[in-house]
């Protein structure tokens, strides 16, 4: 008799959505300003929108790009989807689309859903890939169930299999060139699970994500909403004004925020919210001392986090009280997860030893798409390595030094340096190029960048503008740099490597 | 790339007590009148019995009996066997020796841990054993974390194996011959998070539970807490009163009951709990009428639930307004779990369709101890066989219409039958028995038997007092029939099979 392993490891639960449609059909799964969708009228949209998008060819296992403006109706193409069994590829509006063409070439997409606001982008990223890739437009009506495409069998009622990949989101990571992190559908069942076991779980909870849904925090409300059973409130630009108004109304329990959203609903606050509203959870990067403080002083329930795409948002977390006395500190490892530090002798948890981050739990991801060699270094001995450095104090608490040694974070969007230099090393007259972060009142950061030009050149003001407006058609806007410097030489390694930290000195230097 | 496995299901879990004990030292773990005890000192105390144990010779995989009188020392015993890998064994001692005994003897246990007030009956069912079995008396300095034994490096921080079996409970059955369930830490983990779905999750969880722990319903209340990291208050024997007192202090936000208990405190209330209170959870058997509506005009949140021992406590749960409107269900499964009843073509839900009540999901069980053929009967076809019968209604509520055919619920104890029966039948002077149940105000039900006496014996008082008084060297005394009562003949079907319904007619005929 085998009593270690007298079961195999669950592999499949019941669709959440079929169940929750059968055992609570009334209840609002997905809310915005203009529309409360229950979790029947939700099954029965992404019934019909899988039907449709299975008639034009979308199988199991196939990859589908989803650019969508409306927040409500990117939650609906993420559950049609997941009957279908394909899977999500969340596409960020935000990027050029050069750059959203890379990650439909590099994961093999054939479709792109998108919705009306952003089809005119989508096609055109469309034309941009090598393949032939359809773009999809739905209309308000996606909402309006209809039997007019044949629904096959599979979609009905089908099991979650865990260990399949449930969305591919796309990071540039440090070496600049985007990889697809591999999120399963574990590591949503864990992560929901460890949000409940941190911060409760209230049978009516209602989740504000004011964020793009297109990142893994995002994306994360959906997917814990659903596993709940409970509703998502979707607001699909911020507006501080307006997240103010929902928190203050006794509704929402929970909110997802980056640092500089927080900063910007508590110049209006002037007293604590209702008690209904358990925890403002606070992802992306560290919060400023001063936020931190007028928090505290209004009574507000903050918790900061620390995580990255590959662990499917956070693995550690830190409230109000303690992030004051540990400042800098990103709290402790939530249920299920394991953090240490690269010690010499091997991860340790040891007070005081620096070294990389390691992850380990089953909320750590699945790997990069088709990057085999990658992902064996990101996951290497069983831990996932972070890139980013930091240390435990006595009491146990995490504290991320250098965050992926170089990572940008300006208004909670990600940018990594490496992505820019590559970009600005191509423009002409540039021979050298680095970038670091600088810190800014309103985004956190900004990106700051060093050039180093061919000789004899000078950096006008003119030719400034020119460098950022040839980057401006490449990248992100958040990601062309707010500063360009010139300077003779860039501070490197013997063997090459940027130190970056030098030149966040010159930075700080003005 | 294979998108379907991407990952390997997970099979592993950061042990919980370790975590805990880090994570949150100062929390109290578990309370009974005498006592409350932090996550550090249990994890020390336990890894300090988990040494001894060692010491002694249990090893990771080893069944190891655990009797105890009080509740805080039957859950260090627990703690401290799951830090060895080793398997739980809970004693009921409410059962005969020879019960005992033959658990002991059918698992292969070598050891018993037991408390002092349990010593004497331990030591007694040790002795029956036929292979040497070692019985180990834990003082109350047990809580005194002491480092006279070495320890083996496997105890700290040792990983939770989720396929691996935590423990094995006897369940009669129907057939009368004890079989051990196990049950797995999986089975544990999916239970703690289907009810955490249910009644949501409090991070400062304190649920009481006055029933004893040997059963799958008060190990739950352990294994949860355990897993929430929160707080099991445990009361050694149930009192009404002191039960009364704990949920109106405003402390305790979960309890567990079965209805006989819930009778008795509902004739000291007159108005509601504190609202911290959020269910009284009812297991064990249906709910007599009187007593809902009592609760519901008291404003108690009670949700009554359908479970088996193979099932690790609820898959099917219903609150108050809705066991009221539809008397007599058991509600709509728990999440992540499909229920269905054996259907002429199939497993199926469809309204009015009766019959065997089937369970799906990753809570039940991984089959009996050394019983190839009862499990894969049991578990025939990917479905749970619990040989209850039931239908569905319109709008998916589960109604139990036999449960497990015969099964008599006294006192939230199971009484089955045919153990009882059996054990008549070895009576002198009896040619044949039936046992069924009978509604009582206080037990719920009790067992009535139904005796053919060898011809020409007539059953006087006298012989059944004596045929009582047999019963009671053999049996737990609730087990020992209420009532004795001659027949000329039992009813029974062609192949000879109890009509237990028509029985249960001649009972409430009088």
């Amino acid at each position: 008799m085998n009593l270690e392993r007298a079961q195999a490891p669950v592999a499949f639960l019941p669709d959440w959505l079929s169940l929750h449609a059968e055992r609570r059909p009334g209840r609002v799964a997905l809310r915005s300003d203009h529309r409360a969708i229950t979790y029947a009228e939700l099954y029965a949209a992404a019934r019909s929108m899988a039907a449709r998008a299975f008639a034009l060819g979308v199988r199991p296992g196939d990859r589908v790009g989803v650019m969508c403006h409306q927040g409500l109706m990117h939650a609906l193409c993420l559950h049609a989807l997941m009957l279908l069994r394909a899977v999500l590829v969340p596409l960020n509006w935000r990027l050029q689309p050069s750059e959203l063409a890379y990650q439909l070439e590099d994961c093999g997409a054939s479709f792109v859903l998108c919705d009306e606001s952003a089809a005119p982008l989508a096609s055109q990223v469309a034309g941009m890939v090598s393949r032939s890739v359809q773009t999809v437009v739905l209309s308000e009506r996606a909402w309006e169930a209809e039997a007019s495409h044949a629904e096959p069998a599979s979609i009905a009622s089908v099991d979650v299999s865990l260990p399949s990949v449930h969305a591919i989101v796309y990071t540039s990571g440090t070496t600049g060139r985007p990889k697809g992190a591999m999120i399963t559908y574990q590591n949503h069942w864990y992560s929901a699970m460890a949000s409940a076991l941190q911060f409760g779980l209230d049978p009516d909870e209602h989740w504000l994500v004011p964020m793009p849904l297109f990142h893994v925090g995002g994306m994360g409300v959906l997917m814990r909403s659903l596993i709940y059973g409970t509703t998502a409130v979707v607001h699909d630009r911020f507006d501080a004004e307006r997240v103010d108004r929902a928190l203050a109304s006794g509704e929402i329990t929970l909110v997802s925020l980056v640092p500089t959203m927080l900063a910007r609903i508590l110049k209006l606050r002037r007293g604590p919210y209702p008690p209904r509203l358990r925890a403002i959870l606070l992802g992306g990067a560290g919060c400023p001392r001063p936020v931190l403080e007028r928090a505290l002083e209004l009574g507000l329930p903050v918790a900061q986090s620390y995580g990255l795409t590959e662990t499917n948002t956070q693995v550690a977390t830190i409230d109000l009280a303690d992030a004051l006395r540990k400042m800098g500190s990103s709290g402790r490892p939530l249920a299920n997860t394991r953090i240490a530090v690269q010690g010499p002798d091997g991860p340790t948890t040891e007070p005081g030893v620096e070294g990389e981050i390691l992850v380990q739990g089953p909320t750590v991801f699945a790997g990069y798409y088709n990057r085999k060699e990658e992902t064996e270094r990101a996951l290497a001995g069983g831990w996932l390595h972070t890139g980013d450095i930091g240390r435990f104090d006595e009491e146990g608490f995490l504290y991320v030094l250098d965050r992926r040694a170089d990572l940008i974070v300006s208004g909670g969007e990600n940018v990594y340096p490496a992505e820019i230099e590559s970009q600005m090393l191509a423009l002409p007259g540039v021979v050298d190029a680095g970038v670091v972060g600088k810190p800014d009142d309103e985004w956190g950061q900004v990106p700051v960048a060093f050039v180093v030009l061919e000789p004899g050149k000078v950096l006008t003001d003119e030719m400034a503008r020119a460098l950022r407006e040839e980057l401006r058609a490449r990248l992100a806007h958040y990601k062309v740099p707010a500063e360009i410097r010139q300077v003779d030489a860039l501070p490197r390694t013997a063997s090459g490597k940027l130190m970056r930290y030098e030149m966040r000195k010159w930075v700080m230097q003005g």
